[in-house]
């Protein structure tokens, strides 16, 4: 996360498998970033991607709200469609609420 | 997640930095995979992880209380001291309990 913040807070779990080749992916990504920085009450992203093509992406919100409103930015929207037709070959999302945080020695970012 | 379960019920979301060298950790991992899937009420689990080491990884529960079972199993918390003093520079638990899903075309495994 790119700032603090106690729990409650609501974090939207994106997990997804790529489908071959870039295809125009990484660039959005960057931009979606960007752009989700922008938006009222993001609270941060945290992201992995396997060899294989499986990756866990995690976009923390102050409310689900906000979470919602990110859903339905123009540009986010499009970037959606691209991922549905383009860069995923399968997704979830899952809408939670985050109820307790704790961190090791140092917090992972 | 190995097993379909409607909302709601609890993510446990690890957000994790790598320390460098494998130290056990692969063996471990595959490991607590295992024995996770045989506690009271787990319903999956999925992970991934950046060359840089950065890495999330989140296991999903029917309830909260069997996630805080999973913590306290002995062989886990013998892990989870390996963790803190070999595998992780820095890491972070989120609990949150997911309120809605959806997939696109496929599912993602």
């Amino acid at each position: 996360m790119t700032s603090e913040s106690a729990p409650p807070y609501t974090a939207v779990i994106f997990t997804s498998r790529r489908t071959e080749g870039d295809q125009g992916y990484a660039e959005t990504a960057d931009r979606m970033e960007e752009l989700a920085a922008e938006q009222p009450g993001y609270l941060g992203f945290e992201g992995a991607r396997n060899p294989d093509g499986f990756g866990v992406a995690v976009s923390y919100w102050q409310t689900a709200e906000d979470a919602r409103c990110w859903k339905q930015v123009a540009e986010h929207l499009v970037a959606q469609r691209h991922g549905i037709e383009r860069w995923y070959s399968a997704y979830t999302v899952r809408i939670a609420t985050v109820e307790r945080e704790y961190s090791g020695p140092h917090r992972a970012r």
